[in-house]
């Protein structure tokens, strides 16, 4: 029993046009439901020349099944039913939307190879609460992590990959994600490139480059970045795409560095700031904040 | 001649209640105007127990004497008509709001003493077309930067003050604000403290204090911080109330000491942040973001 | 066996006053010692009214059984005739010093209560080599954190503690200390105030205070920063002293808050920033960086 | 009349080898001259692969007459034989080094073309001793900001360039530096490319390039960073090199971005983070903290 409301979380864009927040805060107040939470951005340099809204718009479903929802949606006060009505409003407007249900918690796979700060701190967030989803298991290239994950009672899948079973191990992971009902897989570190042909296949994928994107892509960011002399060095969480390190970012940070520190000192300030990033990127992608828009995010 | 459209800004706030963002989207959507920027928020830390709502809604006056807005506003599509029709909205809804226009810009009087800095920073940045304001006037109470404000052909206003003439002057001062119809007042490092009947009878007041608020309060913060040892220096720029650096905060910033800077050099540290700063919170003013809840501000 | 070379690192002060650096660098080159790092500052700010002086200095060990070295310690070149040769430098120059070697880890003490997340920030950074010290121990007034104890192997002591019972806890802690031969304490989150007793009778101890000092002292400082509409929150880390969070703060930080997040959201956010911000300060005291001068520290 | 004691500043670097610090605070000590600030440097980085030591080292000149200083410089007391005397220690060392005076303030030239922020940031910070300089010329492309000059007395000298004549022009800028006796030369938003022949013959020239490098070089970074969606945007400040926006970085900072703001928001934001950190970066070479080593900076 949850003594906290049920809360739906909309996101929704379309093309720009008079009354759409209007019609869509509309749409709620005639079904009896309060908006708890909405904000909404309509960005002017969108691609194709026309600006686009964007809206979230979290409602407490407390009162859908009393009777002024009730009429509204034809007698049916499902989630389905809820749905289907706003999709017809989001279809008259031309637009695209997701929702998600506050008592039905993401599942995160998370990947990982040997270095364990990000998977540490991503299941201690989870457990003190901060991210608000379930970790059903980890998968790994290799067994260097098992003990981590064990600790917590986290089912651990090793996969060792090499270039010739590359296309097999993904298959396998594939499956694992399946049969886990995995809504999203985070990169915590794992020191693997992902074909095209898996990112189409699985769900949304978060990666953690220890760089500050564009600058320093590709492998060994921090040595590039003390060879270049930086001032500060970055972090960058973006959705994987087959073009590595060029997916919509969706958080970044900085650190001070100096001249006195050398690329291993370079790597630990750099991890406190991996860390942060990260977990800021898939809380955010959690509460349902964030809509990709061509290389860019829309962080709501 | 502007080209550019233009815009009413709206500041809202009313107890929480169902349907707010419908109904005051609605308001507008009936009248054909199109809202280009809309956010709000709900507090449920309101002292008072009940939670409120905040609301600030831009729409583009473009539309205001087409038709539909005629037919809604009674056969008068003046702003004062608009101004009565959104008053009945919120009465009903037992809230309060202003509003204010894009073409009608804020006049801003900077007081200050013998800091050049902020004066010089907020002119060029109201020159660059950073700060949407007009400033008719500078009063000092000290002659020593009038050059700076003749050099920006700005009127330059000296009032000495003593304890036995502080009441005179400030009549004075709030004299020189009436004549320039100024609808806010900054103190850009105005070393004096302002009586609770000036405050009173004056437009908002902003002030900016060199230190990180509530820590530091009071004269020489700098020299505080240093004696206790503090790793970060401060500033912080809010509404002046007749509780010296008690006011409701509107924007902080900080920067990094050590101890090898002595006061004087954290005194240069610091200018950088209070100019930002200061910047910052007047410019957040000036684009009607601020509403004032207690000792608490609501940047929207 | 070690592979690289073994350093020891001096810290040393004194009343400032010609040829102090000449004569430091001095001592290890007659010596015939390297010096890998050194760094020093004159301090015109210390209370008495005299300039202070302050240095630190790396040396590297590996060449202190040759001739050069064993002609100048009279015979001896063991770390105690090193110790005695510059503790007649020392008092000649009017100086206090201290000295640690690369090759003997500080022993923490770690002092939790309920909250696990400075406990495993604190333990994976010492596994992951951030941090060059042992672990010998967890004590807590609680028996919450047991598991997350053992599962790191590290002894776990729970002894609880009542007004009543006080004196009594704080001797057994004592005695727990000096049987493992504790170098540093650590209050990772312990939610007790020390006694003056126990703070002269113990090794130096670093507490973590998740609030701006010296805003926001004492107990719920979050709730505090809420109500009073701070932009920003912090987390300072100092040595404790018999006035609570009073004592010379060695490392602090900032995180920025908007009006939109209640008291528990600044905790989260707060959260991260305490732990980043007492790692630096448990680092900066093990590589003998700190020195505590007056109600301030030095940090070289 | 000056009332603060002349120090002399000097910058040093060498193959590292045993014994440097001693002996080169050793000579001054000889001197009889006091070291009121020193810090040093080992980088093992460099690229030949020997480790190379730098240090900074700021005097107290004040009993350069004295005694002991005339015995050991063979009677003379002049600044030339101060400098005779180090170079035959630093030659003995294999290193190279230079020297400055702080009753010598080095004479700056500020070239710009429209933008007035940095131009306007950097007299008043020399006015406000912020920056120990004089600024002898500002020189631009463009008679956009004569007026700003003037205000302040400053010669100010307009050089039109195309791409005819820019050989020409750029003859004619050195001759003008050459003509004050100008040491640095500030690129405070000039936006022409500066020849190899120019740099070759011209004083040290610092950069200031409105992107995170090596990020975002080249033409019009905010809007590739708009393009790109990044999170944060920064600035750099380089000294300038035959390869444009590829100098030895001296300062680098950020600020942070969302998805609501377009490039034009961009520049304003990037803007406050130019002017710091232009202004620190000159900061820095005024008071001789900065090494180029390779394709690095040695900040000490």
């Amino acid at each position: 029993m949850s003594t906290s409301p049920i809360h739906a979380t909309f996101l929704f864009s379309a093309p720009d046009q008079a009354g759409l927040v209007a019609r869509l805060a509309g749409f709620f107040y005639e079904l009896g439901l309060n908006i708890v939470d909405a904000s909404n951005h309509t960005d002017p340099f969108v691609d194709g020349g026309t600006p686009r809204f964007f809206m979230r718009i979290a409602v407490d479903l407390s009162r859908l099944s009393e009777p002024k929802a009730l009429a509204k949606l034809g007698g049916s006060t499902t989630r389905k039913s809820l749905e289907t009505a706003f999709d017809g409003l989001a279809s008259s407007l031309g637009g695209t939307w997701s929702v998600g249900y506050s008592d039905v918690k993401p599942r995160i796979a998370l990947l990982v190879t040997k270095d364990p700060a990000c998977l540490y701190d991503l299941i201690l967030r989870q457990r003190a609460g901060e991210l608000a989803c379930e970790i059903p298991l980890v998968i790994s290239n290799h067994p260097h992590l098992e003990s981590v994950a064990e600790g917590f009672r986290i089912p651990f899948f090793t996969l060792p990959v090499t270039p010739a079973t590359k296309q097999d191990q993904e298959r396998e992971v594939l499956s694992l994600l399946r049969r886990h009902h995995v809504d999203l897989v985070v990169l915590a570190r794992y020191m693997q490139v992902l074909s095209e042909g898996f990112l189409d296949a699985a769900p949304p994928v978060i990666n953690i480059h220890h760089g500050f994107l564009p600058a320093f892509q590709g492998a060994k960011p921090y040595h590039q970045a003390h060879a270049r002399g930086v001032k500060l060095i970055g972090a960058t969480a973006h959705y994987a795409t087959a073009d590595l390190d060029q997916g919509p970012i969706i958080e970044q940070d900085v650190a001070r560095v100096t001249h006195g520190m050398g690329p291993e000192e370079m790597v630990r300030v750099g991890r406190d700031v991996e860390r942060v990033v990260l977990a800021r990127a898939v809380r955010a992608h959690l509460e349902r904040r964030v809509i990709v828009e061509g290389r860019r995010t829309i962080v709501l």
